[in-house]
Order: C-alpha cells, then structure tokens, then sequence
C-alpha cells in the first residue's frame, strides 16, 4: 500500500488532496506574480501578465490561457472590494506523482490571493535601512519562479540587522538587486541602476521608475554598482510592485545623504504617484 | 475581505487548508530526503538523517527532532509493508501568509510518502544514456532543499533527448554531478567523481560507492571531469539512492566502451550489493 504521513498522521496516500501533490512543493516548478492596485485601480496588469507569460514559456508550462487568467484576476479583484490591494498569484505545472521530469498532458494549478495593503506613507517619508548579502540565486533570476528561497534566506539575514531589505552582490562584487525589489543610485542628475540580464529580474517597476527618471530630466545609466559605489550615491532607493518607490537612508553602516530620502527620490516617488492615477 | 482563488473557485482566504500556506509552495523553502529500504530493511537511514539535520540548519529550520522523524519513517515504512520501499519526505519551515522573512516561532511541516520501487535489474544490465545540460542550479547545492526547478528543467531535457539523466556542466566547462545523481567516470584502475564542495550534494550513494572502489582496489581521483574526458573514460556510471549504480552507455552522442555497463561497474555494483544486505 503507498502510505503518506502529514506531520504525525498516517494515512494512504490516495486520501491526499491533490494540492499535497503540486510540483510547487516539490520543485518551485511554477512562476508568479504580485500586482497591486492604487484606490480601486490595478496597476501595469498587462506589463505584469506579459512577465508572467514569458516566465511560463520560459519553463514550458504551455496550457495557460493568459485571458482567462486576467478574467479571474478581475473578479477576484471586484470581489475582494479592496481600495489599495496586493494580488499574489501562481501558476504551477500541476498535481503528480513525484518525478523530476513532467507529463506534457499535466493540467497547471491557479492560486491567487488578494489581501489589503497598508498605507506606506511613514516608511516613504523615513527611508529604509538595507545591508548586503552574497547573491545565492540560481543563473536564470529574470524568470519569476517559485525557488525562492537563496531571496529567502538574504530577507531574514536583513530583518535579524534591524533592515527591511537585502542587497544582492554577486561574486564579481557587483551590486544585482534587491531580494524583493530593484536597486537604483543617483549621483548629480545621473540615475543608475544594474543593467537587464538574467541576473535580475526584468522589474515592471524599474520600468516606470525610468520613465519617471527620464520626465524629470535625469541620464539613465544601466550599469551594475559596486556596494562602494551605492555608498557613495546621493541617494539610494528601491523600486517594488507593492511600494513602487522607497528611499533608503542605510546601507550596512554607511547613512546615505542626510539620513532622510533625498530630493530626487521623492520628486521621482511623485512623478510615479501620477502613473498610478 | 481576503479573497483566495484555487483554479477557479473563489473563496474566502481563512476557508484555505493549511498546505495552501506552506512555504513550500511559495519558496521552496524546506529540506527532503529520499531514502530506500532493500528487501525490508532502509538502507542508511543514519546517514540520510545526519544529511537532513545538516540541510535544516543550514536554512535555520530548528525546531525539528530527528529522533521523533526517525520514528515517523520507521512507522510509516512499517506500515507500508513494502520491502524494495523509496520513502520520501521533507520538513518545510511552516505554513504562513505570504513574507519572505519568516517568523521564528513558525511550526514546521512534515511530509512523507512511502511508494514501492520497481525491480531496476534490466536498466543496470543495459545501461543508460545520458545528455548534458548547463548548471544552472544556486550556489548552495550541497543542501538539499525544495528549490529543484533547475534540476527538473535539465531532466526534462534529458527525457527529451531519449536519455535517463542530464548531467549538469557549469560556467567552467566542469561537470558537477547528475540532476538527481552523482557521475562517477573509470579510467583503468582510477575512480574520479567531483570533490565536495558547495556545487554538488554530499552524496550518500556516493560515499559508498567510494568505499566500494576502495575495497576492489581502485584509486579514488576526486577531481572535476570536463564533458570530453567523461566521454573519454573506460567506464561511466551514475550513483543514486533508489538504485544505487547504474552504468552509462551513451554520454550526448558519444558511445562509452563497448556499449555495455563496464567490467568494474558491474564489479562496483556487486560490492555495492553487499553493503546492503
């Protein structure tokens, strides 16, 4: 008879739902994506739906009508009724026995969740403290997968030194981004950031983040920094999905600017905030 | 409200099984374990544990007792009753709303399954083919953790090609092991397979396989092999747990020896038999 165990209860392994079998558990085998909305409106969904495309073709789950996934993102959507909202969802390459290789006929699995954000105005108005980590991730990080946790394990390493975010340095020494966010440094007029390559993530919010870089007359540079050079930036921030821009007043031991956001990363946080209207 | 959405079912989030929260899902972020019994009785359970134990803390998973894992393996496979037995299992850090960090009172999760093995006496007689498939794999591959999608990208691979196993070949042109086993190449008296480093699995079958070369007289070279070299050798073979030797016929387009599993891998094999009676 094939057994299973849940923690201490024994049981025959037929009984198991068939979400104890999702090759995300096994494997990572799936890609997600998080979306946000800004009161009532989604924001960059079709930038975010061509990502999540990309990432499925990019590890072959093939069955996903990408219309049907935007129509079950609006209703979940309306049905939640929240203003300002964080949509997480994945799908994986389905439910089977344990095997490294897949069945072609697999059905994928849908999850989404949609929960309430909280206002982010205190952390944007204070800055965040970031410390760097060594880069641990797999050589394909512009595919949005579900092998997650070398970002994992960098976060907690932040969080434990009092930080809200890990910078990761490759073994080159250079700079590729964040664990959950994008890096950018501005020195004058000039706004820097680490070149797309698979060793970031191709971030929707970098995108917008330029485009309000270059409205507001700044020379885009996309070039990897060294933590040196991140220390030595006037002002530092990130760029994420759920809090588009936030400045960073530490990295590691070194207080960047005058301790508080700089000017540019707040005239570039307005510039975004008309985006998202 | 905190709406979730399996498939296309909506529902209220708090309505959701645990499992749909585990950390598995989301990051990989757990540690398993495959183990198999030879005619009733688990071969190297104590080194498998001492493995284990090394992963969970090498990702800071705590709070487990491998004394009380030790007796839910032994159950399970006692309930089984099946006695060429592949029992696997994995402890993740917990289930948990999504946020990379994780918090430090989080109850792990244990699972297990207990499936019978086929009788692998054919393929040993045949042998395998092989093909190679970049590394593409992070930069901890000795802990054994959930975060396999490379692993399963390459084995596809492999499958594809009409082979058994990829072999995975790094940014220096150096093999480093199998997607779910270790290489192991022969050249008249010398056994070579890969150092242990941080960019392969300690491997259990390795370590006895090892000893097995040992007691038949074989020097043990442990030096990366290039592609060429491999394909090069007298004799190839992959180790594994669930069916410990296997010789390598065919590696990409190259024929190995005469087409058969080798004169010392069969050796190898017989040796290898021994340790598990």
């Amino acid at each position: 008879m094939q057994i299973a165990m849940v923690n201490d209860k024994l049981l025959p392994a037929e009984e198991l739902e068939s979400i104890y079998f999702d090759r995300a558990i096994y494997f990572g085998d799936g890609i997600y994506e998080v979306v946000r909305s800004y009161n009532g409106r989604i924001f960059a969904l079709e930038e975010h739906l061509q990502r999540f495309a990309n990432g499925l073709a990019a590890i072959e789950i093939t069955a996903v009508n990408i219309d049907e996934i935007r129509q079950r993102i609006l209703k979940a959507f309306e049905a939640a009724e929240i203003k300002n909202a964080k949509i997480y969802f994945h799908i994986t390459r389905g439910s089977a026995l344990r095997e490294h290789s897949w069945d072609e006929n697999l059905k994928p699995n849908f999850f989404l969740t949609v929960t309430e954000l909280p206002e982010f105005s205190e952390i944007k108005a204070k800055g965040i403290a970031v410390s760097t980590y060594p880069d641990l991730r797999w050589k394909r990080c512009e595919i949005k997968s579900l092998n997650l946790l070398p970002n994992v394990l960098a976060r907690q390493d932040a969080i434990k030194k009092g930080c809200s975010e890990a910078i990761l340095v490759n073994e080159n020494g250079l700079i590729t981004e964040g664990a959950g966010s994008c890096l950018f440094a501005i020195f004058g007029k000039k706004l820097q950031t680490a070149p797309k390559t698979s060793n970031i993530l191709p971030s929707i919010t970098r995108n917008f983040a330029i485009n309000a870089g270059k409205i507001i007359g700044l020379e885009i540079i996309e070039e990897s920094l060294k933590p040196q050079q991140a220390k030595d930036a006037d002002e530092l921030f990130i760029a994420v999905t759920t809090k588009d821009i936030v400045g960073i007043v530490k990295f590691d031991d070194d207080v960047i600017g005058n301790g508080k956001p700089g000017k540019i990363t707040l005239q570039l946080t307005e510039q975004f905030c008309s985006f998202t209207k």
